[in-house]
């Protein structure tokens, strides 16, 4: 097996510490790939900022963006007395928790790195390199989940497949193309664009691209049709939060084509990656996130003149706007959760958590 | 009664022939409400480019543009001898025909208006007035059809109804809303983006801003989310054809709303202006208009350093697009087809052809 070739197939990529600059240094993903621009954040509070404002996305990538400007904090304050550099590490802690409610990746790293440094501060020591490695380790880990999953999701593949895929299901739908792809199978990607931050336009296309994956946009509100005209074979994507009954949250839109899916007999698979959060029991535990109504009166691209990444405004004014960022579909519109342990029925997905690693 | 304030309500306001520069007028609606600019129209072909190019939408008013587009022709071509203006007429009304294939009042208005212009040429008279006068009477009758139409829709909003509409339901959502209003019901209308073009946080937006009616705007990917949530009463969109088994075409997206709105017992009524096509039997009948893959590649606004209408790429480069501007809903998810003649169950709608006139 070939690395796969895409950018975002491996996170470290486009996230990480560097030490010499003390810095979390994100890839910015508001305007990649039509710029390949980084943010440097100096502080856990522009690490949170840089995840509020979509720097950074995506349940796992955020919550190592986030794991990362905790470890920034932990150098920061290595200098200062023991109750302050302890207050400060649980301050940056409470900082990036509160940044985005719906995912569960940032609600298990955020607080399982401050527990590694409030032990080093325990014993005395200096907590910085251990949240950092701990960090890293999760980052690392996180690739190898990625892989995994994408592996068995490309055992699900058939050749000539037609997969239809909503916002960017991250590494392990790379991964599952590229598997697929050198297994011999001819797979046809067919992203929405999903509005309002595109990432179906800008990353899942340009993962697709740099793998030589064909690939045909479409927008929003097209799944339905294609479905009903025999375009589509497999619906897939990823998902935020895992329920232990099998219900996930993803992007808002995945819950309709979810619908639409079932409408037409056709199987919904999710890429579930490092499985079920164990703290959520069923749909209606999972705090759905909403936005800045401004956010989806604009959109950003390039401007086709100066070839910069600029916006536009797309809506009237004088009027309101809700953006819900996520919405739940529930167990009996998806065909199979994909993790790193193999193919679960959702209403089985609790099993993933006693199963062997495949590791 | 008082006259509904929305600029869309009266398709006078946004299309007509100009007798003293010998042009067609139309209202921009790519530009329309960030720019209220009107295109001249010398010739047919400009008037059938203006079509192509999205300048006019919706069935009714492309239909009009195209009825006055073959007024120019017959006027341009008074001089000619007898067969070179019959010909003339002729290529310019299939010419006008060949703009958009989903929509059918285009294919209705143009060979009335032809077959107008030839029976006056049968009597060697110069067709230019007559045509005119048939597609102006066309208009006429199409705003009366427009707010007899909003009027029964109307009958259906409750007081307090939350209502989700797609794309721009053209003059009789106008009058359905000012009507509903003028009634004492409070309606807070939900209009989708709709993309690529935007109709609806454009032309939908600015008609409820002009008429003070609460407006929330939504991406395309957010229904079946605010229909889980309780926040969505009614579904009301139009519909560009309808067929006589009560099958309809409208926007692309509304199919999957439609699944959506059945999933959670929500009615979804059609605005139907002048009922069913007699020509279309059923929804395999309709032709489904593709366009060029580009146009999804772009968003159009205003740009906010500027104030000027604009553009902005906002997919990547090297993919391909896949554009189909209609989808077909099924009657077994309409609850009921709003005409000018009243209200049918999309099974019964072919009755509306022996239905008295409510005008």
């Amino acid at each position: 097996m070939t690395e796969c070739p895409a950018l975002l197939a491996d996170r470290f990529n486009t996230l990480r510490y560097d030490a010499e600059r003390g810095a979390v240094i994100l890839l910015d993903r508001r305007l990649y790939p039509f710029a390949t621009e980084y943010i440097e954040c100096y502080t856990a509070e522009e690490v949170a900022l840089a995840i509020e404002e979509m720097v950074v996305q995506g349940g796992p990538p955020l919550a190592y963006a986030a794991g990362l400007g905790l470890a920034l904090a932990a150098f920061q304050n290595s200098h200062r007395a023991a109750a302050d550099r302890r207050a400060a590490l649980r301050a940056a802690a409470v900082r990036l928790l509160a940044t985005r409610p719906t995912a569960d990746d940032l609600h298990h790293i955020v607080p399982q790195a401050l527990a590694v440094g409030v032990a080093k501060m325990d014993g005395d020591e200096s907590p910085g390199v251990a949240v950092l490695d701990f960090v890293n380790g999760a980052i690392e880990r996180g690739n190898r989940v990625s892989r995994a999953c994408g592996e068995f999701a490309a055992g699900l593949i058939a050749d000539g497949d037609r997969i239809l895929t909503h916002c960017f299901a991250g590494a392990a739908l790379a991964w599952m193309l590229w598997i697929a792809k050198e297994q011999g199978k001819r797979v046809h990607l067919y992203p929405t664009e999903t509005r309002p931050y595109l990432q179906g336009a800008r990353l899942t296309a340009a993962t697709a691209t740099e793998m030589g994956i064909p690939c045909t946009l479409i927008t929003d509100n097209m799944p339905a049709f294609l479905m009903s005209r025999g375009v589509i074979d497999k619906f897939i994507c990823a998902a935020d939060r895992i329920t232990l009954d099998g219900h996930i949250t993803n992007k808002i839109g995945t819950f309709q084509i979810a619908l639409a899916a079932h409408h037409h007999h056709l199987p919904f698979y999710v890429l579930g990656y490092d499985g079920p959060d164990p703290q959520t029991a069923t749909g209606a535990d999972i705090p759905i996130e909403e936005r800045k109504p401004d956010e989806i009166f604009f959109a950003r691209g390039i401007d086709p003149q100066t070839g910069r990444p600029g916006k536009i405004r797309t809506a009237v004014e004088g009027i309101d706007g809700y953006y819900p960022a996520f919405d739940i579909t529930p167990p009996e519109l998806i065909a199979g959760i994909v993790t790193d342990r193999g193919i679960f029925e959702p209403s089985r997905i609790r099993e993933y958590i006693g199963a062997e690693k495949h590791e």
